[in-house]
């Protein structure tokens, strides 16, 4: 099996379902989860434009003051570290242990790489109950960059043994798949609810409603 | 004077208010024109992270068919010359002729800087009558990467024979003065209304309420 299927965590394997209901309980739906996460990926985006790197959940404790700070709310301590707490404590999504079980099934090396840092990432999979599924956990931390920047995916061949073009990136976000494609890999993206792929980016190799069919496309064309 | 003004040019000279106004007309509300721009800024840093240059003026269009697709609303080519004349034809902020009037008194050289493509550039400081206070008006178009990406406001620097460390970029948002401040220049962020700087960017030099108290600023610190 040559192939080795990449995935993205946030979103793509994990639900931030509750990150949405606490939003919606703490400030009374303005901000809500989705002004967070953007601002949270606009600071990533930004931050491996101009080469400076912050772990990413510090960034999404910054992200968090700014939303919260738009509607003159602050945030305090327990704010932090509640959300850092949902963060690390997300369910997988339903289809996302199936989808994982199809693919291990059949053969192929599964990964994940995932803008946390290692720890988190570590411990997010655990607590969701697929850790199993993987061969190798990967964090943005080994070259100190966020997706979409290329050197992530280079870095992650590496450490798998293999070339990009050997990857397929499986991710919810088009930015991710859009970077892994201009590193040379394959790209599926993962219709989550809310998440639309951009034309401005290289068209995926596979778009799928959600794992389960993603998994079984994916073993069609890379077994 | 060896100091060198380098200027944004939309939301920090231009005033986005007629496409605001466009997009409560056209859209009922929402989307907003703060969550098209938000969405084309987005587009804008993830071609500088994964090195895939598109003209600002396209990725304006497809950001407007995206956030008009997230509420089922399909956009047309009368839409998208709308959108692209009121682009073209904003107007000067208030304090965006005395600001710069005041600079160029001082014998400051002033520059202009967008992500907007250069024939894009020159007609909107013409249309808003502008034009006559810059030395020099530039445009990513150059380096075919889009702020905030360093290389960027280097090429800026060469074109205006100098160094880095000789201009002060003035911008309305946080990550084109964390660009110019990572590539060596100095930054003014102009607090235009809603526009916040995130913590997790370095300090600007300075930071002012508007355009005429930025440029007394200015004025003082670097003549």
């Amino acid at each position: 099996m040559t192939y080795i299927i990449v995935f993205d965590v946030n979103e793509t394997l994990l639900d931030l379902a509750p990150v949405r209901e606490w939003f919606t309980e703490r400030f009374d739906d303005v901000p809500d989860a989705a002004a967070w996460f953007s601002e949270l990926l606009r600071l990533s985006f930004v931050s491996s434009v101009i080469d400076r790197y912050t772990p990413f959940t510090e960034l999404a404790a910054a992200a968090l003051g700014t939303v919260a700070g738009r509607c003159e709310t602050r945030i305090n301590d327990d704010d932090l570290s509640t959300i850092r707490s949902l963060l690390t404590n997300l369910p997988a999504h339903s289809d996302a242990s199936s989808g994982l079980d199809r693919l291990r099934s059949s053969g192929f090396t599964l990964a994940a790489l995932t803008n946390s840092p290692q720890p988190t990432a570590e411990a997010q999979l655990s607590n969701a109950d697929i850790s199993d599924h993987f061969d190798v956990i990967m964090s943005v931390d080994m070259v100190r960059r966020f997706k979409p920047h290329r050197s992530v995916y280079r870095a992650a061949a590496e450490r798998l043994g293999t070339e990009p073009s050997k990857l397929v990136m499986v991710a919810a976000h088009d930015w991710d798949i859009a970077g892994a494609m201009a590193a040379g890999a394959d790209g599926v993206f993962i219709e989550r609810p809310g998440q639309r792929y951009s034309p401005s980016f290289p068209e995926p190799t596979i778009t799928a409603a959600n794992l389960d069919i993603a998994a079984s496309e994916i073993d069609e064309r890379y077994s």
